[in-house]
């Protein structure tokens, strides 16, 4: 349902049945834009393919829901479906889900591949990046549930990070008025490859609702 | 051709040609993206537009060219086409073309979409550092011609960045030994909203070759 503050709260059985439609979509997707990367097939057949994209996408875009936040009825947590880190709906996500633990740290273990290679056989440092910010930000934000704003990130790259199975995780460390400081990691299988210090800062105006 | 060091090395008519049929084919793969990710078709539209694009990944994938390393004849520069940060080829990438001065600094103008959307209107704030690691990464290298990779990146996020019409620019501050000092900027029409700063480092094995 669409509330008057403009948030569209959504059951349990209603995400799980989003989830089990569009998920396979977005896996879909994913895979055509691996498929596009390196494919050598002739000019038509090219072409072909084109069109028929285009007449795909000129269906889905038939019916559109309008950019409303959605939250989850039962945890009331939003649902960033459309997120680029981590949305179940968009393709140009790295494959994450978040998983939070009560003593408030975050984790994910996740596979990269091509699509998010940089220098040959590595992730790009801007994926990693991209990555690490999004899991402080999910740490700082208590699963987003808290409006949290990036204020600063460091990020030190002490090797490259293989493409293939990864893991990311986060922590706060502390927080100070309105700044939250928090930690985070990416390794693969020999420990950590990137180490990220952020520094979130809680909005103006949700500062007199505390 | 196929060089014995395993570098593809291409004419400029050739990259003219793959430039000219592959990249309208990211365009629609792009499209299908952003129509994918809000979408409300009913459940036989997801399962139709599914199979079908599963049917084209399915013909793309008939003929992949390995993954070696392109390089243009004339520039002697590397064509990254699958880069996720600024791949002709890669749908993934946002949309930039990243254009070099003479001083050595480089810049780009682009349009970001909802597809890059992290707070309500805003690029999501490791969209913002992808781009910006990337755009230093140009600096550091200039235009990926030498070996550097990212030491550390620090991202100090001024206000929020609004998707649409945006403005990326770095330049090198300095060079000490093996370390390459670069600054950039993320700026909307009314100035900077997102300040990076990043040290490059030259890899051990490139280091005897200078």
């Amino acid at each position: 349902m669409n509330m008057d503050f403009g948030v569209d709260v959504i059951s349990e059985d209603e995400y799980r049945r989003q989830r089990a439609l569009y998920g396979p979509l977005t896996e879909s997707v994913r895979r055509l834009i691996n498929a596009s990367l390196n494919t050598v097939v002739d000019a038509d057949a090219v072409a072909e393919a084109q069109k028929k994209i285009d007449a795909i996408a000129e269906l889905l875009e038939t019916q559109q829901r309008a950019g409303v936040p959605m939250v989850h009825e039962h945890t009331g947590r939003p649902v960033v479906w459309s997120n680029p880190a981590v949305g179940l709906r968009n393709a140009i996500a790295p494959p994450m889900v978040i998983h939070h633990e009560d003593d408030g740290s975050c984790w994910s273990e996740f596979t990269l591949s091509g699509a998010y290679e940089g220098p040959p056989g590595r992730v790009h440092g801007g994926v990693c990046a991209l990555v690490l910010d999004h899991l402080l930000g999910e740490a700082a934000s208590q699963a987003l549930t808290q409006p949290k704003f990036t204020g600063t990130i460091s990020l030190r790259y002490r090797r490259g990070t293989p493409l293939g199975p990864l893991r990311a995780e986060a922590f706060v460390e502390r927080s100070e008025g309105v700044k939250t400081f928090t930690r985070g990691y990416l390794k693969d299988a020999n420990g950590p490859t990137v180490e990220a210090e952020g520094v979130f800062i809680q909005p103006a105006w949700a500062r007199d609702a505390g």
